[in-house]
């Protein structure tokens, strides 16, 4: 009876267009590990340039983008990282820099912008001449836009304050860019301005830009050559990656233009969604395309609501038994917004045992109005 | 003035197929993180079933399937593998498993036909009841074919006992199948009689089979489960990875049944290559699809000799001063051996200063007969 | 011209009295990892006694006691352990469980008195059936009594119900206990039973016990038997320790005992501290041995009072610009606490330019009153 | 009834002398880790001097001196350390460089006499500009008298062949010197000269130098000032050790003229053991304190040959179901030595039946003859 799916878990599920499907069945490919691979070597070249840096590398995940980014300015054992406890590494990363690179982490408290206290991170910082007991920090981490700070930003005068202090510590600063060009758009700074300070960024083409798999981390040279091998360690090294890199090279010039409107988007629903009684969202903090929906009804939790939503193909994460996600992405249109936050409004203008039989109902109708 | 590509270097090297294009550019494709790809669980169903295991897991590479293998089976701290000191995992994985995940390798001598003596694998073996000063061995590792033995197969008899003795030991077997297809056809042997004393195995799909990236590592469902979840610490799990599985898939079904002509390319090659004064090739030894050539001129380097075939068109690796690897695969015709050897014998019957005029009026022959 | 050192920088600068040197002196011993060493095995027994568990190990140092617990409880790839983001292990000992054990910190915030909120700890807990992104938690680590929280004592409530939280969700409990035998006296509680929720307690033999060298961790056989591999792993098994342990046996004879008194010097001096214009000591909160002191003149910092204070032969260690750490311990008297005061009034009464002269008058006049 | 002991096992077994108990009873201490200890300090600089080196670290073991070693000679993430494939760091210290440490061994074979063939070990080199897939060799590691090559002494000609060979390729030397004091005694070379070429050397002070525990670490300043960070983060930092390194004092000045005698007793040992029917051992080949027994019987393995002769009195380690060990150490006497040999001889030539009664039959003769 669904005919509509509108999936609102991530912006990592959307589908390959028509052009990147194209691209991927006629790109030009070879062994990247033996030597590299002309589709993937042109997505590098062209991603060190779009970010400012010297060099570029592929690989098939953030995930891995980040651990290579930590482990590489990490690689002396007895490193500490000073990093957000409500940032995507610490918290979703499976504690990998630690279980898998030995990197301590550090943990300083994020505000709810996304930001760490200047002063708290440089009291976090500890060096090598310092007491005999302590590790030796050597990376700080910034998320931006930062994704368990519902996609608030970062601005530029804050990295750079970063970067300052980072430089004047002679630590080395990355940015888990994971949604970089999400913030770029919102703040309306070149991206390359935008993480000028770091010394390496992760930029995931597979979430806003929707490519269908893989990360950029960008840096220096020296970095990236260390970084080729770190991802040969990893497993990370692929054979014809261009495919994949073909894809990539269409997300690019294809999606970023439309961040845009996936926050725009996103602010309409958010907006939205707050009217609603039993929901809370902070819309006027939404500055790109992820929305934490807080419920305040307590006869519901996020994974009811979820499952009823889902009955009806709209598809959201549930962060907690008060919470669910939702992110904006180039293949859900202004009227699944609408269609979306029809859903919700229904949902919740009546009680929840007549849910079922309501939305049908409304599913009807809105299938006739929309037909 | 070269029109012609004999591509020699590895069976890593091939080109997707038309037919695997077709398949990426129509792929039916999910958010393989999120909620399993289709496509990705399809060819993991598929692969286990050929395997004869419980699962299987798509991993961006050979070396990642062997080290999530190895940790997944080594997971506890303090764990010894016994492996050939020639084996992949030794000696071409940057030592990851060490490196990466702490695992002590203890080291067998590797005969020439890739075995291991059984004695010397038994007494390399300790227990946690043992000695206070040993790490406790928890897993053997084999190579089947067994790339730096010049692609010998291990029999199923072999196997089979290493097997026994893992068992008497509790510990695990894994075996490196990254060339398993291609012991399977040389012995005529089903792969998954060959790999039924495993608790692991990880199979190349971008080698002998041609897709384009990635490879398999199949075994228990509980074993599966760690190494999705270790995959992901890693950061190969990967988004709408459909993508590449869609071409493993054809990978399978168009390439096993060639890998019997790529072994009598290799046999035919070895043989001439042989016979050629300067160079020796153990060519009875041949069972599969690699073919160490070694120089016995001292005239001409590994890397001379490289090079020079380069310059027609013909690529290799030089494996040291006084060695070459070529490695034979679907898409090397029997035309291309010919040629090839054609070239290997016009270099060595004339003086080396000779060797590049030489090698153009033999190409243009060649043209000319061939055309 | 100083004649007495009052040593307060930490109770681990204890020398070893007359008793310990002479059973060091007649200590039978034999080789500790070939064959138990005695003297070890009678040090070990008694203190798996004391602490009401099944076994014990020494081990060189608290650090090293409590990296051997967490590695034991987390031998597993991947595992996280949750403990307070003031806690000594995470602060103090090198970041080791992640640098060298790959064990992921998650912290929790410590509150003043060294508790961690139950429901912060739960919420922090993740395990294996979880999101795929997440390392299993398997430990919470306490510290009892807390030396970053001014010595503060964990009730045995508190404790059990810390413990109940571990077992409801398979978790192990280890216990820092550096101090438990302050912690134990200063509650009025036996050390077993506020131990007896704990999995694993490390105990400090070299700070308030007094002994030169070493600490001992107490569990169960099997816990026991596996620290007892990795000591060796570590480099902590030692031959003829009995040296050590036969000193630490008397440590437990002469200095538990005087505990009560350490903890009346440390109230004394922290209330008189208090009084003093200047300083500003949470008297009030003084359990045990521990006191810290802030300084709220900004003419001096915590550098500087120490230095002076060190030229009169008042050793306290500087822990911040603002901050100065004093510690009680068995051969600190309460004439030497008395006398710590008086300098500390000298010191605040007078400007610092005068210091040191009226230092001078001051000792002679104390020396006279009290020779 | 037995009332001599003869504890052969290992020279780890010695009892503290008087002199030695005498200098720990009355050892100046204080604090090692906060501030120096003094009499730490005093053996440091005795052993930096002694070694020929600028700096010394006293560890609680010879592992940890090792695994300190060679961590911080291998403290970038990916190195690989080139050993003997019988070397004790690779055999008996819990593998724990790759354990605990992350470095990738690469084992060279070790001939009978301990030495690594020079061409070995320069083809098993690996640099980063190298193969993406190698880790890098930043060690080579030497043990020199060699345990398990029977106590074999590398010469200082072939010591800085290897020296030259690492210098040349840009590695580290570390020389596993647990019995480095028996190879200079051997040999004739004083230590120093023949650690010269070594980056950093570990010496065993509680094997021949009999002192009760302790090994210390010498190589460069800025090395040292590493393996004492390092030491902190494993645990080996300890407080008042000052009173174990008064022992070693004493143990320098005491034994180290005793090893010749050591030696002279093994040989005399092993050319009477050699001579037994049924036993068999390489005694032209002893040079310093250690013995391999072969038994050729097969009615008798090591484990029960070591069980006999523990029943009177004298202790010897089975290495294998046909061989034992033998180390001769500073509290074994000539006379002891003698009666070593005596009561094997009588044990060989009867049949092991009768074993018992002989046995004590002879002791009483023996005890008679030399009381």
């Amino acid at each position: 009876m669904v005919t509509r799916t509108v999936d609102l878990r991530s912006d990592t599920v959307t589908k390959p267009t028509e052009a990147m499907r194209a691209a991927m069945a006629s790109a030009e490919v070879d062994d990247d590990v033996l030597k590299y691979d002309p589709t993937a070597l042109r997505l590098e070249t062209e991603m060190a340039k779009i970010m400012g840096k010297e060099a570029a590398l592929f690989v098939p995940s953030g995930t891995m983008g980040n651990l290579i980014s930590v482990l590489v300015h990490c690689e002396i054992r007895g490193s500490e990282v000073i990093l957000g406890d409500n940032s995507h590494i610490h918290i979703y990363e499976n504690g990998g820099i630690a279980t898998i690179g030995g990197v301590h982490p550090r943990t300083v408290r994020n505000n709810g912008d996304g930001t760490m206290d200047l002063d708290l991170i440089e009291a976090a910082i500890r060096d090598p001449r310092g007491e005999i007991v302590f590790p030796t920090t050597r990376l700080i981490c910034l998320e931006n836009s930062h994704a368990n700070c519902g996609g608030r930003c970062l601005s530029v005068e804050y990295t750079d304050r970063v970067g300052d202090l980072a430089k004047k510590h002679g630590l080395k600063l990355h940015i888990d860019g994971a949604r970089i060009f999400n913030a770029s758009v919102a703040l309306g700074v070149p991206v390359d301005r935008l993480v000028q300070a770091a010394d390496s960024v992760s930029v995931c083409l597979s979430k806003g830009l929707g490519a269908p798999v893989g990360s950029v981390i960008v840096g220096s040279r020296a970095f990236i050559n260390k970084a080729r091998r770190l991802r040969k360690t990893l497993g990370g090294g692929m054979r014809q990656v261009g495919i994949l890199c073909a894809a990539a090279l269409v997300a690019i010039q294809e999606n970023i233009v439309k961040l845009e409107g996936d926050h725009e988007n996103a602010k309409f629903l958010a907006d939205g969604l707050n009217k609603i009684k039993g929901l809370q969202v902070e819309s006027h903090l939404i500055e790109t395309n992820i929305i934490f929906v807080d419920i305040k009804d307590s006869t519901i939790t996020g994974e009811k609501l979820s499952k009823i939503l889902e009955e009806h193909g709209i598809l959201v994460l549930p962060e907690s038994s008060s919470r669910i996600r939702i992110v904006l992405h180039h293949q859900i249109s202004a009227t699944d917004t609408q269609y979306t936050l029809s859903c919700f409004q229904v949902i919740k203008t009546k009680t929840l045992t007549n849910v079922v039989c309501l939305f049908k109902l409304y599913f009807s109708i809105f299938e006739l109005v929309h037909s």
